[in-house]
């Protein structure tokens, strides 16, 4: 039988975490079990006063867990802030608020959620092609607005089949959307940093290129200063009055004012949207039109990955704890 | 140079087409240029005045156009008013219109659209399936409402990978359906009147049994006597709480009702409709729905297919006319 202090001394015995991210029950619960739990949403504290005083606890955190997207950034000031730190798991693919090369000088190790994701927004970004070139939604708020008994048949969409879909960005979500697009019969090209030698899609060193030669366009990259805006006025110009726009990337991968400028005047013809640059706000003008399919940055939004992810951050946690290799290194360590 | 004479002939010596189809303008244009279109819907007889004044022509019409889905039944009061009546065409897949052991009795031959729809019909379904399973429609109604920055994230939805997908009628559809689902990781069962040895899905003879082993359930099939309710209350029942109806074939192959039942009392879990049992009326129950995706009959409409339709159908008619196979035939002649 334990003794009382012993029961009392347990919790402080288990490695504080900081913890930068709302989780639901099953997932906080998994952490507790393992983790003294520094929970910054929790707190209400300031991020200065939260990092200062955990950094003044005896037993000051080595790990952190933080959201993707970019809540809370990981810069120079954060690490100085938290000395002890040692490991940044990343809850999303993306790393763009994780200041990688600070996070090297300093010999922390960062790790994100791997391919936890890359199938759901694969998914994610065919619906949305389909979606718009089909009118889904559009031919279902005619239905739903009881329009089709009064108006008759729905004006004619466009086949998937033979389109040609450049997609920018072939790392595991743009590889998985072109083996998905092809089983629909599209023609795939691809824009990236340097040529795959394993893939059988032409490749365009440039994406105003790609644009050129191609119906739609899809944005499958991570946000970086070289792909910021990447999709820009030029970009759009080369796609053409009858290209489609599909953004599963990060907002700021498209110059979103010229991309409503563009929907506005007819210079592309649709656009469909799981990311914008200043989420959650989405630009007025895009939600009075029939051409554009929105969703609210759902693309990783299922049940499934949401468990996977949370096996994904304990077994990173669990390998750094105990010293072996990360399970899904951005920086190993 | 022609004489008036001749000019005033030219027209008749065209041979008699019935048309039972609003067709656009190039395709009108196609039909006249090889055709004495006599157009049921310009002209604005009933049915039985319409084919009567047709028969009693001086050379009455061999052939038809008849429009998909049953607007115009060719039946025996049908074929016994035009008698001269040798080949009937059908602009969709769909032969549930014509009788066709009446055709064959009187030896008129029948085609169909043959497989210009199937690619777009199974791009539609897929699109559905995922809309269903990752809330797209649902979450998109939640951005244009302007909810997004209230309420913050989304629910999640459920991944397409490792679904376990029923297909109801493996013809080309059906198969074009299971092509595409396997590009996305799903596991794909089917029912059909016979199994297919050339395919490596599981097959079960009943449609109950295929319900209580799939997730999803996509019905893909033609409708017949057979195949009408072929998704009945027992099949909602064994598909259970959790299961995805998915229907791009003909409204009445569900029963409608049932299925309103079910989804409003959450004994499946949600459906995506291209067809309904009287469209273009939809149960008013289902407009409320937000796990309910609509579309008002629009798998077959693109403008791609639209041309490739307007090919077969002269195709066909050429075929007849100068006595070869038709090119896709359902009764051959």
């Amino acid at each position: 039988m334990a003794s009382s202090a012993a029961e009392e001394q347990e919790p402080t015995a288990l490695p504080p975490l900081l913890l930068f991210r709302r989780v639901d029950a099953a997932f906080y619960a998994a952490l507790r079990q393992r983790y003294r739990v520094l929970d910054f949403f929790a707190s209400g504290d300031p991020l200065p006063a939260f990092l200062a005083a955990a950094a003044a606890d005896p037993d000051p955190p080595r790990a952190a867990v933080v959201v993707g997207g970019g809540a809370v950034r990981v810069d120079a000031a954060f690490l100085d802030a938290v000395p002890s730190l040692r490991f940044v798991f990343s809850t999303g693919a993306g790393v763009d608020h994780i200041d990688l090369a600070e996070c090297a000088r300093r010999g922390v190790a960062v790790a994100n959620s791997g391919r936890v994701y890359s199938t759901d927004v694969a998914d994610h970004a065919v619906s949305l092609l389909i979606d718009v070139l089909r009118r889904v939604s559009a031919s279902q708020r005619f239905v739903r607005r009881g329009l089709w008994p009064v108006l008759g048949d729905y004006p004619l969409g466009n086949k998937l089949g033979s389109k040609r879909v450049g997609i920018i960005g072939l790392g595991n979500i743009g590889s998985l959307i072109a083996k998905r697009l092809e089983a629909f019969g599209c023609i795939i090209y691809y824009n990236s940093r340097k040529q795959r030698d394993s893939v059988p899609y032409k490749y365009f060193p440039n994406v105003q290129d790609l644009a050129s030669e191609s119906d739609v366009l899809v944005v499958a990259c991570s946000l970086n200063k070289d792909t910021r805006h990447i999709v820009n006025k030029d970009v759009l110009e080369a796609l053409g009055k009858d290209g489609i726009i599909v953004n599963i990337g990060r907002g700021a991968n498209v110059d979103e004012p010229e991309l409503v400028g563009a929907l506005k005047d007819g210079r592309i013809a649709g656009a469909g949207l799981d990311v914008f640059e200043n989420e959650p706000k989405v630009p007025a003008e895009l939600l009075s039109m029939d051409n554009v399919v929105m969703t609210p940055h759902i693309a990783v939004l299922t049940s499934e990955s949401r468990s996977d992810l949370r096996d994904t951050t304990i077994g990173n946690l669990e390998a750094f704890f105990s010293g072996k290799p990360l399970l899904t290194p951005v920086l190993p360590w």
